[in-house]
């Protein structure tokens, strides 16, 4: 099938089905919209099976991000690729490999945000910040709550599951994606990889690495080697100071990531490292946290290792940032929120020369420290945005291990909550905002 | 000599002379005091042999501290131990071997905070915030603007130059200070290790690592290794990857450091792992600017690479930064300044995903920053104060290589301006506050 060909098997005079907000807040109303076109030779068409509602919707949703035109929704999205730009082509010269080997019928994910491939900022996985980014969902990028939507530079965009199939994991094992739900897959493309990083800001952070490497500060970077004798600040390091504490801060959907993510990784490093741990997940809602208890308790063993865990409000979550530390604090604190009563938490249970993950999209006000607050702590932070599509792979291995969690819909334990048609969406806007509900997937079939 | 010799050894009842600074502000004054004395067995005294003023004791000056009663200045010196407590027998019980080891007759330099070496944050190294932490220099720990100073827990404080002596560096070297002036090796107690602290938080960050190891986020850290094919997000980095742009925001004493350690650790990366670099040093004040040029030529080039550098005054920096980059901004800044308009120059001039490692003394007033501020430029932060005890060897190894530039007093390219005498403590104070000279020492004994 030729380049034209393909371009003809969509129906280019159509319309469909979108989830469209509209200024000024809080007005969601489900039109009928052409369906899109390729504009640029980069770009694909996906035919989308199921779109994510996520937290950053409502940042739009409640009016917060002064956008001032209507716009289609979503920025999650799972599909089947139904038309390519003359890039993909196979002898399309001047793109990378990651273009030729996209096809028309593959199932992808997109991530919420563009990513080219090819610049500086792709090639060394901040991909998030790609010189061509673009967020989804925006007047001028229809999102992801459609039936039909336009990918920018789809090679470097794409998570290509077909071609994945085909090829290996870590560890030289083929992937096996065949008992992975959709619902389950939708999650990669933004909420499971954004708490991933969340956790993984944390764990990589060089004032970590003495808690992990037995080597400390500054040796457990590239520093080559610690000097002996009297250059030593101290006595060596003993069995109990391979204890992390790691507080969570927000559970929401991707607080429930980050929290299934980092207690992955730190079973993993108990394993291999002889590391302790003591997680504390904070929430003020108490759905949220019995939503988080019961995902704890679906987790295997081998996903959470013999650390201690705690689910709290915010009153209790202090106490055992406290209590569990002989009043230290956390050594790490993801933030997953959004908003300056949760830095502030975050700030309260870290401790002296902890660090501070923060995923949560934050707005026009300050953030609330004084100099004086940050120097006293020697803290650290980690703003900003996921790079999902570099986090992939990784969040990936954890999804294929924590189907107990991520693969069923509507249960106790499953982060999904319900899968609806866009008809509802109106109403599961409202009810998400409300904290009414957990994560929602609509189906633009149903 | 037993141990209540070698107290004998000073005579207790005599005074001392010592700087000392009233409230509210700029009031230094040259006094009589009583000769410090062991009131606790952890304590050392030292005979100061050299004490420095620094940028730090400049915010107590301007009284910007909310210090309410008067005080002996200082937190940086030189000396000999001239009595121990109990704690240093070599039959005392209970202490760490850092405390046999001290004798009475060691050359010694302090950092400017007590640590103990013995508790869980001295062991991983962050001993700036031991337990036991105090700064030298307030109204209930005097400081060493004095010819005498107590050291509390100086087992762990203190580092030992005699012992280290005999002891060996990295590569298993004998260290050889014998070339090492007194001048120099002030620099031990503060302002050396904090500006390769200021660098090595930059360069140890995660977000570094892909371009010092070729491997794109998040694979440079602790996780296992990249899944391949598809899974990649991007082309391979190419070979104009490996280049790293920073940026040195204030060229007090302690940005000059900071830019001669950086500059060593980058020449270092280079010869070891084909690293490029892009260093552009910033000061609004021009006799900062030539003393940084001319530290800068003095260098050799085994301390100074074959990397682009500029000093540059806030305007030119930021043209630099943009112009040297494309327009994407420096990869990590280091903030040696200590107030809002530098933080805001350095998240100026960094890019998406940079680092801004922030080693400046901040005060009361919010950092300036909002949550949209720092999300969408994906910023990292760290702030707070040099373990200065556990940065020591690597920034002797950095003063017994740069002797070019921290071994002389006076010259054109000596970071160290003058040694005076304590009467001249009023008018240095003024002059140093005023911008009007370098580096200061005192003697206590001229
Ligand atoms: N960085 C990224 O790339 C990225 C990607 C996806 C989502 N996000 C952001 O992550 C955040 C969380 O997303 P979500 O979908 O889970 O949102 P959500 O709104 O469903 O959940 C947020 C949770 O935080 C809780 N909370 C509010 N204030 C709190 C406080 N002071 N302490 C503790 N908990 C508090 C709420 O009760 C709620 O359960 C949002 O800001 C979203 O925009 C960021
Ligand atoms: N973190 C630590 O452990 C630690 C240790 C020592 C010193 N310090 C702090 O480091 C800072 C620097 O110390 P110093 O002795 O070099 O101080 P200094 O006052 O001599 O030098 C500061 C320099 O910054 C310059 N400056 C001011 N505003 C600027 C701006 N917007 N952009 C660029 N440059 C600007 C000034 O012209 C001056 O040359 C101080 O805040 C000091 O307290 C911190
Ligand atoms: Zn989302
Ligand atoms: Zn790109
Ligand atoms: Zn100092
Ligand atoms: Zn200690």
């Amino acid at each position: 099938m030729s380049v034209s060909d393909e371009k003809a098997a969509l129906d280019v005079s159509g319309i469909q089905k979108a989830v469209r907000w509209y200024p000024p807040k809080y007005d969601i109303r489900v039109e009928a919209v052409p369906i899109p076109q390729i504009i640029d030779p980069d770009d694909a068409i996906v035919k989308v099976k199921l779109a994510g509602l996520c937290g950053s919707d409502l940042h739009i949703y409640r009016g917060h991000e002064d956008v001032d035109a209507d716009l289609t929704c979503g920025h999650e999205l799972i599909g089947e690729v139904v038309a390519l730009g003359p890039s993909f082509r196979p002898d399309a010269t001047g793109r990378p490999e990651l273009y030729s080997t996209l096809k028309v019928g593959d199932k992808v994910v997109s991530p919420f945000t563009v990513s080219c491939g090819e610049c500086h900022f792709c090639r060394i996985g901040f991909t998030c910040r790609c010189i061509h980014s673009c967020l989804f969902g925006i007047p001028t990028l229809p999102g992801g709550q459609a039936q039909y939507a336009r990918i920018p530079k789809a090679g470097g965009t794409l998570f290509n599951l077909s071609s994945l199939q085909s090829s290996s994991g870590s560890g030289e094992q083929p992937w096996d994606l065949s008992k992975l739900s959709d619902s389950s897959l939708l999650l990669l493309a933004d909420i499971l990889p954004t708490g991933v990083f969340a956790a993984m800001q944390a764990l990589q952070h060089p004032k970590i690495a003495p808690i992990l490497t037995g080597k400390p500060y500054p040796y457990g970077g590239f520093v080559p080697s610690s000097p002996v004798g009297q250059a030593q600040a101290s006595t060596a390091l003993q069995e109990g100071d391979k204890l992390l504490t790691i507080g969570i801060v927000g559970l929401g959907p991707v607080g429930v990531c980050a929290t299934v993510s980092l207690l992955d990784i730190l079973a993993g490093l108990g394993a291999s490292q002889g590391l302790q741990y003591q997680v504390i997940a904070i929430d003020p809602i108490e759905s949220r946290r019995t939503k988080m208890e019961a995902v704890y308790n679906a987790i295997d063993v081998s996903g959470k290792g013999s650390g201690r865990f705690a689910v709290a409000s915010i009153e209790d979550g202090k106490k055992l940032a406290s209590g569990w530390t002989n009043g230290a604090g956390c050594n790490a604190v993801l933030e997953v929120v959004g908003n300056n009563s949760a830095l502030t938490l975050a700030y309260d249970i870290v401790r002296p020369f902890g660090i501070i993950s923060s995923v949560g999209v934050h707005q026009e006000p300050p953030i609330p420290f004084t100099g004086r607050d940050v120097y006293n702590k020697n803290v650290s932070f980690d703003f900003g945005r996921c790079p999902v599509r570099a986090m992939f792979p990784i969040a990936l291995e954890i999804l294929l291990k924590r189907q107990d969690v991520f693969g069923g819909v509507g249960k106790e334990a499953s982060l999904i909550d319900r899968i609806v048609s866009f008809d509802e969406a109106p109403q599961v806007y409202e009810d998400f905002d409300k904290g009414r509900c957990g994560k929602i997937l609509f189906d633009p079939w149903r």
